[in-house]
């Protein structure tokens, strides 16, 4: 009786993810509970966009302060993130989801529901997956987008003489984390809280994406997962060219500014080198700038202008003090 | 020092990877080395079919007996075989990977090779992914493909009095499985060594799949993944009827045939529970049969009657003395 009981797992589990999750959209021929999923293409001149993301617990996340629901948002925002920085928007995900078999039916639950309430928000139709068995929760969404033939927008392109922008603020994520490391998740004042959240359950930047793509100005872009730090000489070298950062200029959050006065912390270190903001940095001509300025000011969206592209292949940083120096060697990286 | 290699690492990783995987159709717009991957859609009338398969250290394979170029391959070759189970042809992939510190350059090496290895075998382009530190090598693979409209095959859509067919031999990957375990992988003769090659590198029903969608009379299909005992209810429940399967008429190799002997082991029971050979599973109307028959023999592929769709929601088998009885609880379940 026991053997089938936890035989009839599988399945269970795979229709206690199904309610809660169910694509609704027009394009989805079949979800979850075939083989694949059979989905519409995009109509008329459009190509696929297709990418991957991976969380697994103790690398990505603490269950110790990361709720299953939590990390399902967060992989389905991480992965609408890489699309909006091609200038696209999401269509569709499969979700593989690894767990213990501890309370494996609440876990499943919540994780789903964490899921389902970020492709409501963001338009995505999850429509499959996979269900595991594993020692620490592991949760891969894969995810495809569209966007107009020819119109991706890489990290190629960037060009000597391009103003460098970020939208919103940077490193509220990884003040959050810092804060989490610290006191864990109870007892945090408002500002403390505001930014454990927006670690916790960032929001991806689809409408500047889109905006972007719309000003048909912007040369190259990606999204901030790692870091400036990291990030920017990321797109510098795939566009084969150097660039200045001005750390004075770095947008940063009234909440981050607040919590590092009190904390005696440096809110451009976080600003500088905090990873998973799911900002987008973005270069444009200068002839561009002002446009695409408007236009993210018209769509509700901070846009700040942090440098320039430049010749070459040297990455430098403009300090508040207007001194020139080297790019600190800072930033998440995974190994 | 050690701080700067350390987190030169991730960066480098990706190299190693895209060394190993070059996407060479030409569907690929961007592939490997930016936020996501950019693809042509599929011309003309198609869908766009979608899944995904996670393989965990530990629940799926054993690092003792599979190699990481092994555990790459079979990752690719599940996907492909989902894809082929609903007369599909694969298009693309993104691939997750985590991976522990230790000997990482090398250990992704050889896991991209055997990735690049089955993606070139079954005409797949790798396009992107996620390289993540993890305890447990875990590799997740999201693949894409296409079918004609309206012409995917699902589990959906099997009716009383079809015949249930299986394609190659069953139980193979499930005794290679079992020689494993009591054996290891040295210290092995000629026929342990095949049966463990179909457990370690199996080779997904492509042509199968394709011949079975050419035939337009298989009114259902699935790929043996969890094995017969466990899948061919899943048909039967999502086509809303029963099944007949006859126990003797379950096609086993004659290496299967011939290492059970020796062993002393009942071949029906591999045959009959034994998952991950990745045949098709399929039914089609007795006066599609001989066409399709003719189709797959053409093709050189076996194809077996095992069985009857029948009325109603019971499920029995026939054993080799033609006695009827209840369907057994047997078959791999991940829970």
């Amino acid at each position: 009786m026991a053997e089938k009981k936890r035989r009839a797992g599988e399945d269970e589990l795979i229709s206690i993810i199904r309610s809660s999750i169910n694509a609704t959209s027009g394009n989805v021929v079949a979800g979850i509970g075939d083989d694949t999923a059979v989905l519409k293409l995009p109509k008329g001149d459009c190509e696929l966009l297709f990418t991957a993301d991976m969380l697994i617990e103790g690398t990505h996340f603490s269950t110790a302060w990361s709720s299953p629901y939590q990390v399902g948002w967060k992989a389905v925002a991480a992965n609408v993130s890489d699309i909006a920085s091609m200038g696209g928007r999401p269509m569709s995900a499969v979700v593989s989801v690894g767990i213990r078999e501890k309370n494996r039916e609440t876990v499943a639950k919540h994780l789903a529901e964490g899921i389902a309430a970020a492709a409501r928000k963001y338009g995505v139709d999850i429509v499959g997956g996979d269900t595991v068995r594993a020692e620490k929760m592991t949760v891969n969404v894969a995810m495809t987008g569209q966007v107009a033939k020819g119109r991706a927008i890489m990290r190629i392109g960037a060009k000597p003489g391009d103003i460098i922008f970020v939208t919103g603020c940077c490193g509220d994520s990884a003040a959050g984390l810092a804060i989490l490391n610290k006191k864990g998740k109870n007892d945090l004042n408002r500002i403390e809280k505001l930014l454990t959240d927006r670690h916790l359950a960032p929001e991806p930047s689809l409408e500047a994406g889109l905006a972007a793509a719309a000003s048909s100005v912007v040369t190259a872009m990606m999204d901030l997962s790692d870091g400036l730090a990291t990030d920017l000489p990321r797109l510098a070298e795939r566009s084969g060219a150097g660039a200045v950062l001005r750390i004075g200029n770095l947008p940063v959050s009234s909440e981050l500014w607040q919590w590092s006065g009190a904390a005696g912390e440096d809110s451009c270190e976080y600003a500088f080198a905090g990873g998973e903001d799911f900002n987008l940095l973005m270069t444009a001509p200068p002839q561009g700038a002002s446009m695409l300025q408007n236009l993210m000011a018209a769509a509700g969206i901070q846009l700040t202008a942090v440098g320039e592209i430049v010749e070459g292949r040297e990455l430098k940083v403009i300090n508040k003090n207007e001194k020139i120096s080297d790019w600190p060697d800072k930033g998440f990286r995974h190994f």
